[in-house]
């Protein structure tokens, strides 16, 4: 991963400082993002979490982005128009950037309803370094499982620029793996993300 | 560390999630931060990267946070005044939460100039994963040493809202350590922090 150009003529001091490869190295796998996108309760945070399960398993060093642990925190102040989804992504991309330097695997689950958002982490990261998971499931059925009935209050108009109702949702043209989440379960959808970060070479196990 | 509340009610299916608890029995260390404060050219920077290099040699999972790595990309749309200064450590904050509660010693290079700033951070991450070190250097020294000629550039004026200059700088009332920057060396400094480290119980070693 390409450092950044200020970080680069600071450091020429600290010849010796931990830098990715040896990060790498203590860890025993690289670092990158596994970038889920898809519907609001398509099942993204349920397989992120489940990948994340079995890759600490493995040893790895992992954490799971999410609305949880970001909407409320780094992101509380703001909302969800376009100019606030565009902030709210550049910020987790950043924060992505930093995680992904830190050598671990990160796996993140936000709805990142546009492709050019999405195409800008990719190349801030790095290509080698991320993943584009398309968690791909109709709108009818996410509704339906939608526990916390947001769909329900979208579909009358109570929650604006809702995506999949009242807002855009632009698919990946070329994800790394589609998982359509009304037909294969959790553990299934999770092992082929496995087998994709291994084909990758992700992990030195 | 307390769980934010959303996630916790949102993660009751995942029984098996990974928590801190299991990511540090993983890395041999629980998750905390070392937030170095001081003035520009105090050497937090420097020490801050000797610190990690000791703890990345011992095996730790590290990281450090410094200007280079956040000022231009998290908060790069941030200024200097007060209000801005206030949403860089908000922002700085949440990430160093984050951080910490994926389970890495992360190593904090900034300014920080405001106690209730710190104060925040602290409350935030738990008073159990946050030491504070003050690296105390007179401002004639720092900006004697300042290779980037901002002090200068701060004294004619030309650098508004400056810590030391022309904006207050407030020292730590109880910080965990002290280091008089002029008066020890970067060995010497550093290894005073991992002796904080070792008898705060941080490592599992």
């Amino acid at each position: 991963m390409a450092k950044h150009s200020v970080r680069s003529e600071h450091v020429t001091w600290f010849d010796g400082d931990v830098n990715h490869s040896k990060r790498a190295v203590l860890n025993r796998h690289k670092g990158g993002v596994i970038w889920f996108t898809g519907l609001s309760a398509s099942g993204k945070s349920t397989i992120a979490h489940k990948v994340e399960h079995t890759l600490h398993d493995m040893k790895c060093v992992t954490y799971v982005l999410d609305g949880d642990n970001v909407r409320h925190g780094l992101c509380g102040d703001l909302g969800f128009d376009e100019s606030d989804r565009k902030e709210n992504i550049r910020r987790i991309g950043e924060v992505v950037k930093l995680f992904v330097d830190a050598g671990l695997i990160v796996i993140t689950a936000f709805i990142s309803p546009y492709r050019k958002d999405r195409q800008w982490v990719k190349e801030m990261v790095g290509s080698d370094h991320f993943m584009e998971i398309f968690v791909d499931c109709p709108v009818s059925l996410c509704a339906e499982r939608d526990w916390k009935g947001i769909y329900d209050k979208a579909m009358k108009g109570q929650i604006k620029n809702f995506t999949g109702i009242s807002a855009p949702y632009e698919p990946p043209e070329c994800p790394d793996l589609t998982i359509r989440s009304e037909k294969v379960d959790v553990e299934t959808a999770a092992d082929q993300v496995i087998q994709l970060v291994k084909t990758h070479n992700w992990l030195f196990l």
